[in-house]
């Protein structure tokens, strides 16, 4: 548990080595083991392993390498279609077409995930999270195949580690946990939470390669830009709408 | 690690026991070592553990005794508050006010619960999780004052238990799992799928006691109906407007 948790990193490269199904069962069966809201179970988990199908995911994910270099892919997905298609063939009136119930089954599937991330690691596996999942949500779901009610939400590259990085750093505790209720931050609070990360000698390297003041820039114009995330936002709003889940009346 | 994971029940029943303060920074710690996008860790952790907050969170809770009884109560929020803070004092104009970051943030938020959740339960702790949260999000965000860009996701009661349920059954893994691509269920799979646990003896009672038909409809009708998901979606929505994450153009 401990190794899982706190000897976490972001793996990027992968050995061209297959996952036997024994460990790939252990981490979908620890996946299944998380907590689901009222036990509905309203998430799925699509395992790609194709070479085909990876590429197809690997053009999605802003053409990532790991995509198509792991060996397992795994989309995790908020997914009612189950539970309504269930529903309907029992008498009873599915009320989940609406975004509260997007929100619910997106949570199932984070827990899920994490459980699948950690137990990966804890068979000494490596992952990466991809968060281009949300981003390009039409195209995944297109790929896979999704039905109505199913939205990608997640994605986890798993696969034998070929690098060896190092913990990222975090910054200070106090920068996350707040006691009883929430402080919120004065500028020298700010200024002292950043103040290690800014003046590393990574951070500065990364100034001059990317020809930027400073490292909040490289997030603000280059990584996360407020263009790709409007973008992005009106995507993935009008995804939510066409697999269902916005009927909010 | 098998034993948090395979052996997680969630616990509704705590002793009048606090948690040692090694034990709650061990579940913080393994909370803020899990994948955050680009590190930028846009989430934070609200550790209640006084009786009065915990009786205003009880009341937006639904009433849920564990909120009271459970020595210490998490919210995890998504949270662009420090971030943004941050962009702005360094000459970056930050982009974060839109449903992508949101979603990027609740994402964020749910990795580290479920990091926390293992940590706890790896450490003998009991742990429930509160999907009242996104029901009730406008009152905890004024019970724990939480700022413009924050959002809580999701609670976790936390504690030593005082029951000692079993392990929840859950459907067949191939209601989650699917190969390749989405496999889409007949009716006679779904039927398949949920035939052991609509025939259980605890099933049986529970239509007997709620006086329904069908094991749906305990879903539908009672637990989470339509009007209610309706309600409470609209609700969300304007939560989402209200602490900024709705500025899609």
């Amino acid at each position: 548990m401990d190794n899982a948790i706190f000897g976490h990193r972001s793996i990027r490269k992968y050995k061209n080595q297959p996952i036997p199904d024994k460990i790939l069962e252990y981490i979908l069966e620890a996946a299944s083991r998380a907590s689901t809201t009222g036990n509905m179970q309203v998430y799925s988990i699509v395992v790609s392993t194709g070479a085909e199908i990876k590429k197809q995911l690997w053009e999605s994910h802003f053409k990532q390498e790991m995509v198509k270099e792991a060996p397992v892919v795994l989309t995790f997905c908020a997914d009612f279609n189950r539970f309504v298609k269930w529903c309907k063939m029992r008498d009873a009136q599915p009320g989940y077409d609406n975004f509260l119930s997007f929100m619910t089954a997106a949570i199932d599937a984070l827990l899920a995930a994490q459980n699948a991330a950690l137990a990966a690691e804890h068979k000494g596996l490596g992952i990466c999270y991809l968060g281009t999942t949300t981003y390009m949500a039409d195209k995944i779901i297109d790929i896979l195949e999704l039905p109505k009610y199913v939205v990608p939400i997640t994605t986890l590259a798993v696969g034998y580690t070929n690098e060896d990085p190092g913990l990222t750093g975090r910054l200070p505790r106090r920068a996350i946990v707040h006691n009883e209720k929430y402080q919120d931050f004065s500028p020298e609070e700010i200024d002292s939470l950043y103040h290690d990360r800014e003046n590393s000698a990574f951070t500065k390297e990364l100034l001059k390669i990317n020809d930027k003041a400073t490292l909040a820039q490289i997030f603000t114009d280059n990584r996360y830009s407020k263009k790709d995330n409007v973008h992005f936002s009106q995507q993935l709003l009008e995804v939510l709408k066409k697999q269902g889940f916005m009927n909010n009346k």
